[in-house]
């Protein structure tokens, strides 16, 4: 269909974003030139502002408005143990968990030899800066529970382990809340293997 | 979730968008941070040109880049016949079929007074005002098949034909390529109605 040239622009626009077809992304740009138009405005700020604003940390790779992150300058935090997760998204779960007052070190991704994501494409290297400059105890491998995830843990453990340092995982297992007769044979396993005294 | 500033800024933004929860806006949020640059910032500017280079038609209500709007301005179309319309992308789709060369009238809505739209809502007066100025022969009220759209076919059709102007609308029946079996009985009862000699 012949739209408007700024309509179609905007249709392609949406149609970049994950999930979002053409059919959708017209449905999206009509709805655009309906709203009003500061909540349009405030959307063109906001999408500017996430790429000017925030970049990421030099030391852990999280995303941040300041250099370093408010959690590599924090000096209350245990500066003797590092963990390590996939995404920005991780750290803020792990930070609305609270229980944790370490450091942190984002990948921004895993290994994937199919997609063409080895050591070089995630942040690995400054993670191994990290631990030879500093005096590092523990790193906690938060991976997730994918073959990524777990293939980059096996990665990681064995670059870090000659050095010295402690190398954990998160304990894998039943979800709180789950039912047993639904969960799979792998995490089953686990389970079992994991099994702790009551 | 506590997250920085301008990501939480354009979460509010995406769920603001029709079927869009938190979910889902944080997940494009953090997919536009890793989104390259050029495309983000298109994506800003998309947003702003749509509500600053596009406006309603000040004749048929249409949206434009110009003023007044291709097809209004066009010389060439049958300025006896106008065809009146829900929404910008209606215009679209018969431009599409390209058999009409009337001109069009956009409505941006239809009557709905348990929303609250009443005739002063919808771009009416300025149909009126357009019959009264303009030698207009027929109306086609092309407005959805909803009980929305009839009842503002009816109170467009009252307003305008004392007027003694030809007012029409679109032929119910069964879609072309459609099943008989799964045809609604209302969508049947017209097509009985409407029925044509072969």
């Amino acid at each position: 269909m012949q739209y408007p040239a700024p309509i179609a622009h905007l249709i392609d626009s949406y149609m970049k974003l994950p999930g979002i077809g053409e059919k959708t992304a017209t449905r999206l740009a009509f709805y655009t030139l309906d709203m009003p138009d500061n909540d349009v405005q405030d959307f063109s700020t906001a999408l500017s502002e996430v790429k000017e604003k925030l970049h990421r940390c030099s030391i852990c790779g999280n995303i941040t408005e300041k250099e370093p992150c408010s959690i590599c300058s924090n000096p209350a935090r245990d500066q003797s143990t590092i963990m390590v997760v996939e995404q920005p998204k991780d750290v803020m779960a792990f930070e609305d968990m609270g229980e944790y007052s370490g450091l942190y070190h984002v990948l921004h991704g895993v290994l994937s030899p199919m997609d063409g994501i080895g050591p070089e494409e995630i942040n690995i290297k400054s993670l191994i800066v990290r631990l030879q400059k500093h005096d590092v105890k523990e790193v906690i491998l938060a991976l997730n529970s994918t073959p990524e995830g777990e293939s980059t843990a096996m990665y990681i453990s064995k670059l870090i382990k000659p050095a010295g340092i402690k190398v954990t995982r998160l304990a894998a297992g039943l979800a709180v809340g789950s039912d047993i007769e639904y969960a799979n044979s792998i995490t089953l396993k686990r389970a079992v293997q994991g099994r702790t005294s009551i």
